[in-house]
């Protein structure tokens, strides 16, 4: 009796905590199936990991083991991958692994932050497999995505920044991805619904728990016109822990992050620095200096890595392709713009009503009476001085 | 009779507007009094220049010329000399060249500036002298000093932020340099008088003018207690052109410049791309994505070589010494602060009432048993958790 690497990974996900990098490393080593083997019979594995496998089986009252190392195997990965595929249809969600099409391999750049010094504190494996309610492909949806997070105590300047950004990004076809929380990330994803576009929920739970209750009819939009997503089975609760756990999907799933608010002890700034070291797009949007929802971006744009974006276009040109650069802002043209040094110095020195000689203006202006002899005739013929009376003077509409 | 370094000096200050790179690159190389003879003469000197001084000339009531070369030269100085310097007494003000003591040899790097090819466009070398109104000397307040500069249009915020960082900059003896205009530029000297510190107002026009008026209680209050500044002979009007080429000044002065609020056309962005150019430090505070001035502001920090600032020790750390740094910001610190990531994902397991075991504790956290048994006395001793019935729940005061 052999197990297939979908049952073998769908077990691990629910014996296993995501992110474990000591499975992942095993699982690409060696195989699900035998990293399932391994760890239900504490082989080759910490005794951290054994214990943490042994406390879930108990718990599911699996165990103890009966008949050889595979058949053990075998029974816990068809049992636990049976009931799983039975409650994902009963939630109408599908579950996906690395296997499948559907996977997005983007994923797979967790396992080069996972090798990174810093994270070795903190699992950021890539998920064993995802569990996700919704009509669109997620490696399609996630092919032109970015995501927008932040506080969930956004302050009004915050929702106004999420919304029109969300919906400017859904507007251009982008996917907006964010967490489902209160705050920026329902902000978020309301404004790329409002769009008409897709918007991923990347959750730290199972796909049947609705936390927080209260986005809870966001949720039903997200789940028919977008995607809800987690690695955790259904079931499981969200915590603390599984927040930090589940951002790394969020920055790795995306071509960038923007992180639109952000106290200074914000989980947005996790999800950010993940972007960071997964070379991904690191954005931040500025605030007012005295604003405490503001100050963990500005901490982070004191970063180097960090890229300021105030417009949709600016996030665009950070994550879209070659070419599609934001326009750059000019600000209001002045009549001015057109004059050389030499013209707008012999501009200033015209006075508004007093007529001057174009010597006397010379002087002024600090240029040669030649200068100004050739460049008042070109001011008057852009409207900005008139002549009379042998000399000069500002036309009406050029006075302050 | 012969012509003095600092007659000559004052006497090319009063025919040639400030900046002119041709005429700095003359006195340097020659010398004052014989960059004087040749731009008389109109010998070396290109047309547009020479034909610039006749043109002062003629207004002055100075020439034709008579005598010889060196005769002239020295009637010229002399008599403009004299005019300047009975006038600067008459003003309350004195004038110093480089030959001064007072003279700040920081305004000297303006020369590497003006062989760049940019500048060239622009007048941008050192002035040829200084007046100045105030009781303290140029070159010891210039010692510490930081420019802060912004929009005239200026917001309530940006008054908050100009007020609060030059208060605090003078607190912490630095000198606020600033360019006595209207909105960021007043509100800045006022901040810096208020907390009874030096500040610098460098103008755009000669030291008699009062520009704008509304500011003249406030530079009454600059020229008792710190400087009034300026490189145009008085009797000068503030132009357009002339408060570009002032900018260099302000950004030359000092270690570094604050720009607290900018539109997208704002001169202030003048004065810190100067201050870029010249290596000094430029500082930016960020503001809302939807105040249009913070526009200017924000595409400058999109540029490389800028410093988002949002504190004044944060400023202090930019241009201070070695180890004037600026305290990270901590944020709240949190009880699970003490926390291992174990501990931390055993206590998120923990249920606020219901009494769970050790082991079910564990199956939930995704720990090992051993790992559950050892963390839940830790947390029981930290607070955290209560034992109870053989199991633990959350204390009262963590239950959120």
């Amino acid at each position: 009796m052999s197990t297939t690497d979908r049952a073998a990974r769908l077990a691990l996900a629910h014996l296993v905590e995501p992110g474990s990098r000591e499975l992942g490393l095993l699982v690409r080593r060696e195989s699900a199936p035998e990293a399932l083997t391994m760890a239900l019979h504490g082989v080759g594995v910490g005794e951290p990991l054994a214990g943490a496998v042994q406390a879930r089986l108990d718990a599911a009252g699996l165990g103890p083991r009966t008949g050889s190392a595979d058949a053990w195997t075998a029974h816990v990965a068809d049992t636990l991958a049976a009931a799983m595929t039975q409650r994902a249809g009963e939630l109408g969600a599908r579950i996906v692994t690395a296997a499948d099409d559907e996977w997005p391999a983007a994923l797979d750049d967790l396992t080069r932050v996972s090798r990174d010094g810093d994270a070795l504190r903190r699992d950021t494996d890539p998920p064993l497999c995802l569990w996700l309610r919704g009509p669109v492909r997620l490696d399609e949806v996630l092919e032109r995505s970015v995501s927008v997070v932040g506080a969930r105590a956004v302050t009004g300047y915050g929702q106004f920044v999420a919304s029109e950004f969300a919906f400017g990004l859904a507007e251009r076809g982008w996917t907006v991805v964010s967490g489902g929380a209160l705050g920026v990330d329902v902000t978020a994803h309301r404004g790329a619904l409002a769009a008409g576009g897709v918007t991923c929920a990347v959750l730290a739970c199972g796909i049947d728990q609705v936390y927080p209750v209260s986005n809870s009819a966001v949720f039903e939009r997200i789940a028919e016109e977008g995607l809800l997503i987690t690695e955790w089975p259904p079931g499981t609760r969200p915590h603390r822990t599984r927040f930090l756990t589940r951002n790394r999907v969020i920055a790795a799933a995306t071509r960038g992050t923007v992180m639109v608010e952000a106290g200074s002890r914000s989980g947005a700034r996790n999800t950010l620095s993940y972007a960071r070291r997964l070379e991904r797009s690191a954005m931040v949007v500025p605030g007012p200096v005295t604003s405490a929802m503001s100050v963990g971006c500005h901490v982070e744009l004191r970063t180097p890595g960090t890229v300021l974006v105030t417009r949709v276009e600016e996030i665009v040109e950070e994550v879209g392709h070659v070419g599609e650069l934001a326009e750059p802002i000019h600000g209001e043209e002045r009549p001015e713009d057109v004059l050389d040094a030499t013209q707008a110095r012999v501009l200033d020195a015209v006075a508004p009503r007093a007529v001057r000689t174009a010597e006397e203006i010379a002087a002024v202006a600090g240029v040669a009476g030649r200068d100004a002899r050739r460049s008042l005739p070109v001011l008057e013929q852009h409207g900005f001085v008139v002549s009379a009376d042998g000399g000069y003077r500002l036309a009406p509409r050029t006075r302050p």
